[in-house]
């Protein structure tokens, strides 16, 4: 493929709402392209990856993401939002759902089902399933609210009231028939399954109430905290704070019998990350070889301790990781990152970088190992905000984790390009069972 | 005094035009405040000075240096300035030279005869001189332009005709007769006297013919070229590139006899810097002790050797400065460099920084030791585009001046405090004649 690099369209007009994977493909017009970086960072990082095909939002317009219905995931909600929702209704591509009259959605997961054509909504103290075809007539609905005791514990705690409700987090495929919820339950977490049926015309969706149980380590307890999850192979893979203090961010693995995940209170693994979030993607065609991929920011800080950056982060494990050995078990042994580049350039040498990740897009292509990945970034000054989308090819990231380690020999030195002989197996791939 | 961080006042209205003194310490409001910070870093540098001082002025308005009449010496116009100016004019502050019918200023530098009130105006081709009071009816002027051969030789080398004129970029109070004024001279630069008369009354505004000399290493070849001088004691304090090519950047000082420099071709001396400002401020009441202080920016390099940021810095030597001995005859042996920090601090942690100095502005008290330092900052940045001033205290410049030194091991190092033992006489300290 060839790579140039594409013009910065900086002073034309550029799309400020985004509602469909091809509407991102749109916005970035140039296919995803990516200058590899050999310059190295991070702790325990390999080659930065840096997008070329960047391409700068203005900086008075934010990104709403608008996916089909007027629901917006993340707070991107701008004062302009509500013209942007009309242009796009204008453009026949929009259609608002209706919340029951007076009650406030506010929609905290969404998972897509192409093949029963149902989005799934988790919301604040109830689950959505809607029709794509025709949301506002074909929908149903769980209500889901925490108990009265769990209410009354919450507040006891000092919480304040909103936040005491069950703020569905996760919603996964668990199998054919059912879904896999957890909520936030009023700062108890809480998982169920959900049946819904194998085909459309089951229009089943209701909650196996038999299933319900403690949903700590598998959802955060705070509404506001950031999550992220897959499932796979009947494992949920989740980016998520374990804890009531949010002290213990962890990337884990939890099945019904073993958890494997980073190590707590390791800074080097993660240091305050923000989960945004997460994706199985092949390596090759043999599913031993299967990957999870995470996408989060994390603070960096300089030698003197003190917090001097946010960087994005792409960190990876196998999926067939068994966990280390002795002090390292229910760890994993795979785990690697690496740093995400949203920039442009100045023709000063100067780049202006976009850190803070605030979204991503998998946009899955016929070969399924080399998706693109879209992300939609801001900065983090608080003087100066804009957005900016970048897109990246699979490939680069692959490339980028295959390249050479990071090291930094003590703190006070800069991360330098790791030159020793590199352990047989290499850190991060995947090993075989014996 | 007391130290106090002011507000930040983002969202208020802000000044947009600073004409005087009073108006740039207006423009901060608070007193000037700094808090020092201990990190380090540069190139052979001290502490960093952090300026909390800092006001950010609206990222869509530049500022305008209008000195009482409508030329702004750094290109700093802005399609909003002829509104300014009108609303300085409507505030009575402001009186409108007129040049010549037809004619552009395009000046270049400016000095301020206070005992005599006149302003003096070194512009393309020709001296102006002013009159405080009533500026249109009681001006002066010398035509100063290039040769014919001058050009002619300018022309051959492939520049511009617009290039190729005479742009008087020094102009100084060489002694109580006379000023030295330097011209680019078609890329040729080239120095001269200029009558004044001892008093006003005298109204003595012309060129001392027999006193045209070259002007190489005291005035740049390109008018674009960024310089600074200061005479003081009959020695002419410059900060210039002294090569056609511009590769020579250079701090000097020059007499009649002798010349002392920073060296030649140090990327840790001076790396591609901008020129802004010099100044000679005492640094008690023994003249010997007297420090002469420059105003620049230069580029940061990564580990990689690649540029990555533009820095503000503060060098400084002694007057007193007899250069070193073998290697480094006519260097100086006396200069050190710091950091000049403008930035607003995140609520995130992070600060956002304007890097890039735009102008120095040194407001002299009645304590002479401790004058306040203005500077005005823009960004490096492409994409987002501010400008902020800083106010420094000197007493807190002379601390970081006087504090630990930074060392870096290696390439590929951070900047870190030195602590092994200072070597006496401490480096940049005033050498006493035996």
């Amino acid at each position: 493929m060839q790579r140039r690099r594409p013009e910065q369209k900086m002073s034309e007009p550029v799309p400020t709402t985004i509602t469909t994977a091809a509407d991102y493909r749109a916005a970035t017009e140039t296919p995803a392209q990516l200058i590899p970086n050999s310059s190295t960072e991070g702790s325990g990082a390999l080659q930065y990856i840096s997008a070329a095909a960047s391409l700068c939002l203005r900086c008075d317009v934010e990104v709403t993401f608008q996916r089909h219905f007027d629901v917006t995931t993340k707070g991107h909600r701008h004062e302009k939002s509500s013209e942007q929702s009309r242009n796009l209704r204008q453009m026949n591509r929009t259609v608002v759902f209706q919340a029951q009259q007076g009650t406030v959605l506010q929609a905290q997961t969404m998972l897509l089902d192409e093949p029963n054509e149902r989005l799934y909504i988790g919301a604040k103290n109830r689950l959505l399933s809607l029709g794509l075809e025709r949301i506002n007539s074909d929908h149903k609905e769980i209500q889901w609210a925490s108990t009265e005791s769990q209410i009354e514990e919450c507040l006891m705690k000092g919480r304040e009231k909103p936040e005491c409700a069950n703020y569905i987090k996760v919603l996964q495929q668990y199998n054919h028939t059912h879904l896999l919820a957890c909520g936030t339950g009023a700062f108890n977490p809480t998982c169920a399954l959900v049946a819904v049926g194998t085909k459309a015309t089951d229009r089943l969706f209701s909650l196996a109430e038999e299933s319900v149980e403690s949903g700590r380590g598998r959802c955060p307890y705070d509404p506001n905290s950031p999550c992220t999850s897959t499932l796979y192979r009947g494992e949920l893979y989740i980016g998520v704070y374990t804890d009531y203090w949010e002290n213990d961010g962890a990337l884990c693995r939890l099945n019904s019998q073993t958890y494997t995940r980073t190590e707590r209170d390791d800074r080097q693994q993660l240091n305050q990350p923000k989960f945004i979030k997460s994706a199985v993607i092949p390596d090759n065609d043999d599913r031993e070889d299967d990957k999870v991929y995470f996408f989060f920011t994390e603070r960096e800080q300089n030698p003197e301790g003190e917090t001097k950056a946010v960087y994005t982060r792409v960190g990876r494990v196998c999926a067939n990781d068994q966990g280390g050995r002795r002090m390292l078990v229910n760890r994993w042994s795979s785990f690697l990152k690496t740093r995400l580049i949203c920039s442009v350039a100045g023709a000063n040498g100067i780049d202006t970088h976009f850190d803070e990740l605030e979204d991503i897009f998998v946009l899955k292509n016929k070969d399924e190992k080399n998706p693109e990945i879209f992300g939609l970034f801001s900065t983090t000054s608080a003087v100066f905000k804009g957005y900016a989308v970048c897109v990246y090819q699979m490939e680069d990231i692959r490339v980028s984790f295959n390249g050479p380690f990071a090291q930094r020999e003590r703190p006070g030195h800069h991360w330098m390009p790791y030159e020793d002989r590199v352990p047989y197996p290499r850190p991060g791939s995947v090993s075989r069972p014996l």
